[in-house]
């Protein structure tokens, strides 16, 4: 007699819930043979069941109700796609309450409701998984709970959001300007309409939420720690940055420091000879830094549906193996039986090296006025460009620090803003070398 | 009352033996929290225990005879790590008979005994893991097995052996030869004294061997495909592919095509602006392509005590909690149920680009023979560089190829080298463009 399925049910037909149904579609026989049982997808819920999604649904049940699905006691483990923090909390909640086994790949979520989603699934043993919250297809939450998992975690570095890292190489490559790259981004589908979340790194937040938890078995919420997106970038500070051997990247930073763990989300300038910086155009990676382990690093595609959908479906095999065979809960969804909940280390204490564009009136002292500034909060420089003007326009001073407290520096440039001759705000952007 | 421990008794103190105690050392309690239960390192057997190897043994117990270990009824796991095809056959099969979980990191073993090994494992339920053995700390294998298992695998491409990947970057930063860069890997501890199996190929084949099986679920010994290493690349080579923009790696290659699976492992170019050819040094990555997945890669350091020791160490972890919970098996160790027995593609009928390099005296009319032999075969030519001779030097000739069948330019290689200006064996190495 042949081994009787485990059932799905879908919520949300968006372009992640398609690339689903196509890869059940493609996949079923390869599905049923690695599991050793067959995983069918049985019904879906959307509100819009209309548009032409360019997948057959006929062999499915479907609805607009999904609750329908969730109390459907034939469905065994439940995919919540809708995305979002209202109905989604409501669907993944109902659907852990009544014992099925969850997949989703919400990191706004997770992020922001993870506390209370993950305290249901230890109450009613239900399993919960979300590989494809973060990076994508890249199974880089299974290698840190699970590849790299005898290891002490030191740092974590995410370029994981496809959107700005599409639009810093576009300007890295043509040089062209924030807007004009935020348009074809929209245009290739990079984009969304309304950027908003990608491009003030909202969405890297939410995934570095995630990271964190994993990497340090840490509980901080993305409102917890600074969060900067890309939209300050100009062509020039990507034009400097090669001059100096570096690219900028959009990075999530996780890192335990001397003053404990270190989080935050901003464009960052790393050595061009990095593996990091060769992540280029929607592509995401993260690289670990491990105690034992040294540097790793995991590289894909971040986004889209077929590959995000493929990170799904490989959590509902896994579901669907811990249900069929009875070991629920055989590794905990986060890694580690419970969250710490830490202090992170205050911003103004950590230290790094930076690159300072300065937008200053070309007469005698404004350069040692700029450095004085530094020097007086203990900043050291590393290099100073400034070229010879040109006509009427303004050129930029660029400097590079050797490692300076943010505090120290905060309060430097404040006092460099103050000056007569500085025009507008100093564009102040990281510098990491260590990777 | 405490949770009762799960026992660990280690064969083999060598390199990746001691990096494994030490990490049971320094990760006791981190390892005993994310478990929810104590793994202890109980007994470890050697035919050495006086070498000072700068751990200590003391809360072991410790013994010569590897039976006495493996017959102990308090040890639940055993890890293998004495090397060879000899005596750690025996001692696999004697743990997994009296089943207990076993873990390895021999690729030797499980590439040239995996048939018998996963058999037995099988037979008697028992537990084998051995993340180890491919891409030192990298989990890839756990990449194939569980986060990529929802999607077809259509090709991997490894620099999984440190060795070559060391020689060939110096190689290149250095323009030394080849005999230097291995002198010098072996100061630094990157080669052993005798190198053979590393530099001619051997180690990536047994890797190859083992990806196979996790990426197309099909049993390939490493002397069904062809084998080939580092030896006989020359500085001028790696000069040459970097004039057009390519650089050298040793590649395992598997790929799914028209013609059946294809494997070998052979010196390669790939593009300079690649990620696989930022990988320098002894650092070991495996880029996968999937169907759905696209793109994705894996990096991190391919050896050393405690890289290797941590996969050791997060093996022993997913053993221990499948013991405890009972879930032995939960995912068959090579992601699969059954190995596919396959005929591979016959090397014969392969295509790729080609680059050749010509040692031919300067006679007029050598670039067209050479050029016309190629013609004969139906090869197109790419480009052709020969440079002004310089004093009596013979100067070579340099031709990439468009996409040629291997068949083909193996026949036109042999009428090229029965020509009486072409003074050596043509120099031929492949060229993969499409990574």
């Amino acid at each position: 007699m042949a081994e009787p399925a485990v059932r799905v049910g879908l919520v949300g037909l968006g372009t992640i819930g398609t690339g689903v149904v196509r890869i059940f579609q493609e996949g079923r026989e390869r599905i049923a043979e690695r599991l050793g049982f067959p995983l069918e997808l049985t019904v879906i819920a959307d509100i819009d069941l209309e548009t032409d999604r360019g997948v057959s649904l006929a062999e499915y049940a479907t609805t607009r109700n999904w609750r329908e699905l969730v109390d459907d006691p034939e469905i065994d483990l439940v995919v919540e796609l809708v995305g979002g923090t209202g109905v989604a909390r409501s669907i993944v909640l109902a659907a852990l309450d009544s014992g099925k086994g969850v997949v989703t790949a919400n990191k706004a979520l997770l992020a922001q409701h993870g506390e209370e989603i993950f305290a249901l699934a230890a109450s009613k043993r239900a399993e919960i998984a979300f590989e494809g919250s973060v990076g994508g297809t890249i199974p880089v939450l299974r290698a840190l709970r699970e590849g790299l998992c005898a290891d002490r975690i030191d740092s974590i570095l995410g370029i994981v959001n496809g959107t700005c890292n599409y639009i810093l190489t576009e300007m890295e490559e043509r040089g062209e300007s924030y807007e004009a790259c935020v348009k074809r981004a929209q245009d290739l589908g990079y984009a969304e309409a309304d950027p908003t979340f990608d491009v003030d790194g909202t969405d890297s937040a939410h995934k570095l939420s995630i990271l964190l938890a994993l990497a340090f078995g840490v509980r901080v919420g993305p409102d917890q720690f600074g969060v900067e997106g890309v939209e300050r970038i100009e062509p020039v500070d990507v034009e400097y940055a090669r001059r100096i051997g570096l690219r900028i990247k959009l990075l999530a930073v996780g890192k335990r420091g001397d003053q404990g763990i270190e989080a935050h989300v901003h464009p960052t300038m790393i050595p061009e000879t990095s593996v990091l910086a060769r992540v280029d155009g929607p592509m995401n990676a993260v690289e670990v830094q491990g105690l034992h382990s040294g540097p790793t690093l995991y590289y894909g595609a971040g986004a889209g549906s077929l590959p995000t959908g493929s990170a799904v479906v490989g959590d509902l095999m896994e579901l669907a193996r811990a249900r069929r065979l009875g070991a629920a809960l055989r590794v905990p969804p986060l890694g580690t039986p419970a969250l710490r909940e830490v202090t992170l280390a205050r911003p103004e204490d950590l230290e790094t090296e930076y690159y300072l564009r300065v937008a200053a009136l070309d007469s005698p002292g404004v350069l040692s006025e700029i450095t004085g500034a530094l020097g007086e909060f203990g900043i050291s420089i590393a290099t100073v460009l400034q070229e010879e003007r040109r006509a009427e326009r303004a050129v930029p001073v660029v400097i590079t620090t050797h490692t300076a407290r943010q505090g120290s520096l905060d309060a430097a440039i404040r006092d460099i803003e103050q000056l007569a001759e500085v025009t507008r705000p100093v564009q102040v952007i990281r510098i990491e070398r260590g990777i």
